[in-house]
C-alpha cells in the first residue's frame, strides 16, 4: 500500500477531521494545503524554502511535464523527487484538467483525448493508459485517474456521459497502473453541480476501492456557496478511512469551509499566481503591494505573520522590488502567501484538535473582512 | 575614519597583496569581488544566500536608486542597509557611469550633468554635490566621487578636459560629503588609455588624500591587454596604505590579472547578467546550459564546485528550468556564478598567501581554456 490514511480525530462541531497520511516520502498532517509546482518547481521557490515553511507535499502537473521536459527524461533522472531534489511527498494530477483548459483543438472519445500542445501546436494524445504511463514514470507518491473536468455551467445532458466516461477511465487507470505498491492512485468524483450525478459517481468510484478520492470539477466558476453545497452531499458518500482531496481550491475561506466538510487535501495556484502580481494574503485580507499607499510603509506585509518575508522586509521594500520587476520581490510575496496558507491549515488542525473550528472560522472571517464566504 | 585598510601581505611574485578592509559593517578580506545589487537587490538573490556564498560587500547603484525608489525614501527607511536588510558592507557608485551610459539627452558642464531618466524621460540633474547628497542619504560604507567615465576609443583632446573636470568634481565631492566618519569617499582615477593623463589624474587625486582610490574608465571595450597595461603604470602611483578598486571588471581572467597588479576590489554585473541568460562560469570555461547536449546530463554544472547549485541540482534540471523560463533556474545559475567568482578570489588570496599566484593563474587559465587572456 503506497499510502495509508490514519484518522486521528473527528471534529465535534463539524465534519472536519485530523489525520495522518503516510506516504513513501513522509507523513502528512491533514487537512493540508499542497503548493503547486507545475513544471517540477514551485515557481520562484527552492526546496529548502518549501521545507522551511513546512510544506509536506507538493503537486506537480502531468500535462506540463509530459510536454517539457518529457516523462522519459524525468524517469531517467530517477523520477520527479530526484529530478527536482525534493525528498518529501509529491502528488501529480492526471493531465485531464490541463488538456481541457490549456490545449487547443482537443477531440475527446472513449479512447482518450487528442489535442494540440499549447506551446508548439504538436498533436498529442492522452488516454487513461497514457496518463498512467506518464505518472508511473514521474514517480509521485500519489497519482490521479485521468478524468474530464466538465465546464461550468453545463447541462446534465453533457455532465452525465462525461462523468460516466470518467468512471470507465478510472477503471482503465486502475488496470494500467504499474506501480500500486509505491504510488497511490486516487479516483476523481465528477458530476458537476448535480446531486444525482455526484452520488452516482461517488458510488461507482468507491466500489472500485481506490486508496483515496478527489472531488473534481469544483472551483470552476460557480459561487462558493454552490461548491459547499456539492461538498455537503458528496463528502459523506466517501469512505472515512480514505483521504479526500478537493482539487484546485486555495482561497482561505474555501480551505476552512472545505476542511469543515471533511476535506483532507487541497491544492491551488492561487497563492503563487497572485503573489507574482503583488497581491498578498494577510490576516486582514488581501493587500495589493503595488498600491502607492505602501511606498513609505516600513512595516511588515502582515503584522500577525512570522514568516521569513514578514520577519525581514517591509512593505516599502517589497513594493519597490515589485515596481522594479525585481525577482526577489516575487520570491518574498510567494513565500509569504504559501506560508500564509500552510499556516492557516496548521491553525485549522489546531482548532479541530481543540473542538473550536467554528469559532476559529468566525474569527478568521471577521478579521479577514469576509462576510459572504466569497473569498478572494 | 569610516574605513581602514590593513595590509597583511605582499606577493613575492607579483604586485598582488592581501589586506583587510575594516568598515562599519564588517571586515572585508581583499582582494575581493563585490556582487552588484543595482536596485537594492542582487538580482534574484536573498541576503542570506549572499552570506552563505560569503559575499562580504555588495555594490548598489546611486543612479538607479535616485530614480527608484528615491534616496529620501531609502533614508527614511534607515538607509540602504536597513531598507534591503543587508548588515554587511555596501559600496555605492556615484551615478556617473550610468548617467553617461543609460540616460538620454545628457548635457555636461562644469556644474554637473543634466539628463533625462531612461525610465520616463523626466529631466534630472546630478552634480558632485547632488551625488554626495544622494550617497549620504543611502548611507553605504564606501561612496564614490562623481566622475565622467570617458568612452573608448576617445582622443586625448576629449579625455584630458574630462579627466581634469573629474578631478575638480572630486574636490567638490570631498567638500560636500557630510558623513566622512561613517562613509569613506573614494576618488576615481580617470585618463582613458593615456599614460600621461592617468599619471596626472593619479597625482592630483592622491594629493587630495582620499581614504581609497578607484580606477575608472577601464573595461569599456578596450582589449584586456590594454587594460592591463594601464593598470601596470597606474596602480604603482596609488598609495600602498589605501584600498584600490578596479571598477566594472568581473571576468575571471581580469580578476586574476587585476589582483596580480595590486587591485583589492572589483565589481561587475557580468556573473549575474550572463546567469540570467543561462551562461555559467565553470572551472572548464563557460557553459551555455540551454544547449541541447545538456538535456540528459545528470551531472552538476561544475564538477569542481561545491556551491548550493552544484551540490543539489543537475545540468538537465537547470536546463529544463531555463527553457521553461522558470525563475528558480536563474536563481540557481546566479548563485553558481557569484559563488564561482567569490570562490575564485578566495583561491587568489590563498595563492598570494602561499606565494604561488603565478602558478595558480597558469593552472586556472589552462583549465578554463584561456590562452589569450581575452576572458569571457
Amino acid at each position: 500500500m503506497a499510502v495509508r490514511y490514519e484518522l486521528i480525530k473527528t471534529c465535534k462541531q463539524t465534519g472536519a477531521r485530523i489525520g495522518k497520511l503516510h506516504t513513501p516520502h513522509g507523513t502528512i498532517d491533514t487537512p493540508i494545503f499542497m503548493p503547486v509546482g507545475t513544471l517540477a518547481t514551485v515557481k520562484t521557490m527552492s526546496p529548502e524554502e518549501l521545507k522551511e515553511m513546512e510544506a509536506q507535499i507538493i503537486l506537480s502537473n502531468t500535462y506540463h511535464l509530459f510536454l517539457r521536459p518529457g516523462h522519459e527524461l524525468v524517469e531517467e533522472a530517477g523520477g520527479l523527487h530526484s529530478f527536482m531534489n525534493w525528498d518529501r511527498a509529491i502528488l501529480t494530477d492526471s493531465g485531464g484538467f490541463q488538456v481541457f483548459s490549456l490545449s487547443n483543438l482537443r477531440e475527446i472519445d472513449e479512447h482518450g483525448v487528442s489535442f494540440r500542445s499549447h506551446l508548439n501546436g504538436e498533436k498529442l494524445f492522452i488516454s487513461p493508459e497514457k496518463a498512467m504511463e506518464i505518472q508511473n514514470a514521474l514517480g509521485a507518491d500519489i497519482i490521479m485517474a485521468f478524468d474530464e473536468c466538465a465546464p461550468y455551467p453545463a447541462e446534465p445532458d453533457y455532465v452525465r456521459p462525461s462523468m460516466e466516461r470518467t468512471t470507465r477511465w478510472a477503471e482503465r487507470c486502475l488496470k494500467a497502473h504499474k506501480n500500486p505498491d509505491k504510488q497511490a492512485l486516487f479516483g476523481i468524483v465528477q458530476g458537476g453541480m448535480y446531486r444525482e450525478l455526484r452520488e452516482q459517481s461517488a458510488r461507482e468510484l468507491t466500489s472500485l476501492d481506490f486508496p483515496g478520492y478527489a472531488i473534481g470539477g469544483l472551483s470552476v466558476g460557480e459561487p462558493h456557496s454552490l461548491m459547499y453545497e456539492v461538498l455537503d452531499y458528496t463528502v459523506p458518500l466517501l469512505p472515512d478511512n480514505k483521504p479526500r482531496y478537493l482539487m484546485g481550491v486555495g482561497s482561505p475561506d474555501a480551505l476552512i469551509e472545505g476542511a469543515m466538510r471533511g476535506i483532507d487535501m487541497f491544492d491551488c495556484v492561487l497563492p503563487t499566481r497572485i503573489a507574482r502580481n503583488g497581491t498578498c494574503m494577510t490576516s486582514h485580507g488581501r493587500l495589493v503591494i503595488r498600491n502607492a499607499k505602501y511606498a513609505r510603509d516600513f512595516t511588515p506585509l502582515d503584522h500577525h505573520c512570522d514568516c521569513y518575508t514578514c520577519r525581514n522586509f517591509t512593505r516599502a521594500y517589497i513594493r519597490h522590488l515589485l515596481k522594479c520587476d525585481e525577482i526577489f520581490g516575487i520570491r518574498l510575496t510567494t513565500y509569504h502567501n504559501l506560508y500564509f496558507l500552510l499556516n492557516l491549515m496548521k491553525q485549522v488542525r489546531q482548532a479541530i484538535m481543540e473542538d473550536r473550528l467554528l469559532d476559529f472560522r468566525d474569527e478568521f472571517f471577521a478579521q479577514y473582512g469576509l462576510n459572504d464566504s466569497r473569498g478572494f
